[in-house]
């Protein structure tokens, strides 16, 4: 690796310090916000003016699926898509309706258009006894059903009468949609990010972490990079299943991945580990995490969540975490009406990018080093790297840095190695290896 | 291994599920109160008359060790067989009597009968000093050695007198006895259980152990088996180095292997490692007790207690930890004749007894699976094994054993294995791993 | 190894336990105090005296390297020597007098005498403004440089004024000094002592580990022994550098190896690992201090101290850690005329010679042992080694050592790993397998 081949890092620490962060923190909500009133499902015309809208700020490769594609045990299902619906009352008022929220509709609803007694509708009514103002977010995507979502105070006031119910959805063989966007680097190993995007009007569950993603993708189209990046949006499960089928061969090339959800909230930063538990992507963001100075949770694996079960699966083991804020099913808000533009927050979502930042540099930074005076130290007094006034009271804790670079740079140590046995921040590390390296003390092993 | 075979730990679970809890704890109790009364030691009937009452309830094969027989760096000792032992003083009063309790004879006791002063029997006399009215427990089997045990109490009262000391016993060529209960599985490999059978009137010291393994031999005689089962009544010590000796090619068939003693005091359940301190049995064991809800112990393995050490030693090894209550010598009465029918509580047996057949279902449900679907989740969801109806609120704990073992499942993890990782309890691993073999998503791994 | 090897850390024992601890702390303390005046540096005549005074005790092997040689990435430099210094103010009064402390020069200081005022007087004082009573020990050994230490009272006291600097000192081609006592065992392996000796008047650091060196040397030198020892007086940083330069061949030897610094002041005993971590030394100090009773600390390696930096180095990493009281730098007279004959303790000082004679115990009897009667217990109670009275209430400690000896005595366990295991103190195994040695029950692994 050519000399400033080792500058990239630096060069994505220098993006990160210079960000506005204010401004930032506008972009991210101001995404979310244009993202929310999209009706999306697994399927569909929503996911597509979605993808259409985050490809007006990255380059995206679409991919459209036909109905019917055979990817490992699924098939991909037909395509949905929906112009209205609602409740009428024998009065004819619209006491449910699409148009005020696409959360009413049962997510990939059969079409229906009957009038039936209130007893008839219950089965097909979905509320929330203990949060009477919330209206629930519910899917039926492979047991053909047709619902509506309301908020339990609406559902207790309907009185025994006789409603129209109306969805006018199709459910018909199309295509499932999902984007890329790869950005290419010196290595063909890929840094993998999977944000979901068949969340309706959801805020904080899926536009938060598509939010977060356009940005860092933006960031990092902008910098050298050593790896390769690859974005990916795609609906939840399906999406993820059919993915991995078409792209066995690229999931050979992943060697760090995040999947990013729930990246909005004001809870604390999160982190799940990849099923491996101790792959470099889990040490560099435990690192990160831990000498951010801010309050942060790390979570063994679980095969349950979003498409790190997927990514994550026996058959492919990927070292993909899960980077959050409160973990998926923790807030009450989750998956209702409540995961609205109040949820998110531009400090949090701002965060979240700067967490996500860091831990490319770390990624990017780390490698394995070889002290060319491996006997002894070398005289870092003599190259104004050391102090040379020795004694009393010396400040020594970028010195101790560069020893400690020195000490375990042995061929076998990577730096995030170093970073987590010294306890010392992985940049102050990298910044060290930088220096040793232009005084020809250390050089990178291939 | 065929689809009935991984019926059998269902039909265990079966077996335990439908004991009579009541019936059970009578059944152990009577069988420590009618081995109670009998004056057993390392050699001799007492031996015999325990094994033959044993021998009524379930298949004992009996082996008789001529004395003199050499077994490692011992031999096996003359036979004792004792029919009265008294001491009295000058008006002919016994005030001390063998036929009042067993204990009163130091066990192994020489011959004796003769008239002593005071002063000459004392060196003889055992008592204990801090429990003035209880009788200790001594033996004497390697030093020839007469004597008697009597309270504190009675000891004191002692006058200086003549006193007559007579132990009508005889020390001759003859046998060890031990006997061993088999039941054939489906494998050769054996789970091994060992007791000593060789204290005189001691309940929970010896009698709890072996009524606990009576009734867990009969209960497993009525099921399909796996594994072999292996029940040793043996003499401590050396009858456990007897029967290695006899038996080494035995030893090396089994893979599982607990003694069982001090199982009947109120205490908490208790288990010490084996020497290799994380074999299966180790792992079983500690699963068990920890997902019983229910205090208890875990303590690593030392070389001293009862016959694991013998199994336990360097050039064994076997992978065989102890199963008992409060562990033996930290309860007052250990070895005194306060380890009497009081100490013991049916409760307690029956605890002692489900635990043990809750260890034998781990070990026999224990195995290794594959996930035929290993790239992606299987679609649970059309096979009726998963909710189809996403969003908000769904329990989960089924479904997430189901992932659990869909996501561990690929030839190197066995279902304790995710049991403990998942921190499931081992039944609810089991049973859906049954399931998804049903729906062959899953093989067992050869 | 013959049997009669294995005695000799019995010796080593009983000389540790016949010492006259009273005299010992005399002996450490006067020879601090012999050794406190010499004004020593990295090179030159106090170093020599230093080592003169020493090879009145102990046998050394004198080392002269010439100025100007290069070992590794360093030369040595020129050698230093002072006959004078002061600061005389315009009345003639010497205000900063050599004569009056050795630390009022700054060490290896360039000759200077000159008239300047005290404004170009400033920038060459170093004083401490947190404690106005002490002198600071400072050094410029490898920038040229001149200038006095003393009390920031002084300091704060200096008039403007023309003030006369002097330094009567010399740089020039000459030798760098260190000195080696080697008392050869019946191994070529060595456990390897290192002290620096180029501090001037100070007592914890530098003195204390030599005095404490010497004493051990000289215990040594007495006793029996199965390793060969290697004790090193050399200058910090550039001896150690120069000493490896010229010994690599000899590091290869080294199975064990201790800084010893820092051991006279009243703060707990401290062990630093060695980089390796989980080297045996690491291992055996641990058990020490662990066993010991006292208040202690272990510390993890770091690459800054003393010249475990240049033993530790990747191009060596030889297991060697740092046994010091309070560490270098954490107690307020670290590098001030505080550290003086008042902040050294006799009892320390005996303290740390008997943690460091444990150890060197426990490093020569350890060892591996195979138990010859693998198969079940052997029978210890025909020998003589083990209670023949079973029952009630029998203490067991020195049974249960016996027994753990025997039962992890398999040709792939140490003694020490015994004594850890079993958490028995080192000394009661090491008895125990001589006892089982003497019955022939254990034969040592060659």
């Amino acid at each position: 690796m050519s000399t400033n081949t080792s500058m990239n890092p630096a060069e994505l620490a220098d993006v990160r310090r210079h960000l506005d962060v204010a401004a930032i923190g506008s972009e991210l909500y101001a995404r979310v916000e244009r993202l929310y009133p999209i009706c999306r499902s697994i399927t569909g015309h929503g996911v597509r003016e979605t993808l259409r809208l985050i490809g007006q700020e990255i380059d995206l490769a679409i991919t459209e699926v036909p109905s019917g594609t055979q990817v490992f045990d699924w098939a991909v299902p037909p395509e949905w898509n929906i112009r209205d619906g609602y409740v009428k009352n024998s009065s004819g008022e619209k006491i449910v309706d699409f148009a005020a929220s696409n959360l009413h509709v049962l997510n990939y609803s059969i079409p229906v258009h009957r009038k039936i007694t209130l007893a008839e509708l219950q089965p097909h009514l979905f509320s929330i006894p203990d949060r009477p103002d919330w209206v629930p977010y519910k899917t039926s995507y492979y047991s053909p059903n047709w619902g509506f979502c309301l908020t339990d105070r609406q559902r207790q006031a309907l009185k025994d009468d006789e409603y129209e119910v109306c969805i006018d959805a199709s459910l018909e063989d199309g295509h499932l949609t999902f984007a890329e966007c790869v950005l290419p680097g010196q290595s063909d190993s890929e840094v993998f990010f999977s944000c979901h995007i068949c969340h309706p009007s959801l805020c904080n569950d899926n536009l938060s972490g598509i939010s977060v993603a356009v940005t860092l993708a933006k960031l990092l189209a902008r910098t050298a990079r050593k790896y390769s990046y690859r974005f990916l949006f795609i609906p939840g499960t399906i999406g993820a299943i059919t993915w991995l089928a078409l792209n066995e061969e690229t999931t050979r090339k992943i060697t760090h991945g995040l999947v990013l959800s729930g990246l909005g909230d004001p809870g604390r930063i999160t982190y799940k580990r990849s099923r491996r538990a101790n792959a470099e992507i889990d040490r560099v963001v435990a690192h990160v995490l831990q000498t951010s100075g801010d309050p942060h949770d790390i979570q063994d694996f679980s095969p349950y969540g979003y498409d790190e079960r997927q990514y994550c699966s026996p058959g492919f083991n990927l070292p993909v975490g899960v980077l959050s804020r409160t973990p998926h099913g923790r807030y009450p808000e989750y998956h209702t009406s409540a995961d609205n533009l109040d949820l998110v927050r531009p400090a949090s979502l701002t965060d979240s990018l700067l967490k996500a930042l860091s831990i490319v540099e770390v990624v990017e930074g780390n490698g394995v080093y070889t002290n060319r005076n491996p006997k002894g130290e070398p005289q870092l007094g003599r190259r104004g790297l050391y102090s040379t006034m020795g004694g009393h009271g010396d400040s020594r804790s970028r010195e101790e840095a560069l020893l400690w670079v020195l000490n375990l740079s042995d061929g076998s140590h990577t730096l995030l190695d170093i970073a987590e046995r010294s306890q010392l921040p992985f940049d102050v590390i990298r910044q060290v290896a930088s220096t040793l390296q232009q005084h020809e003390l250390l050089s990178e092993t291939s």
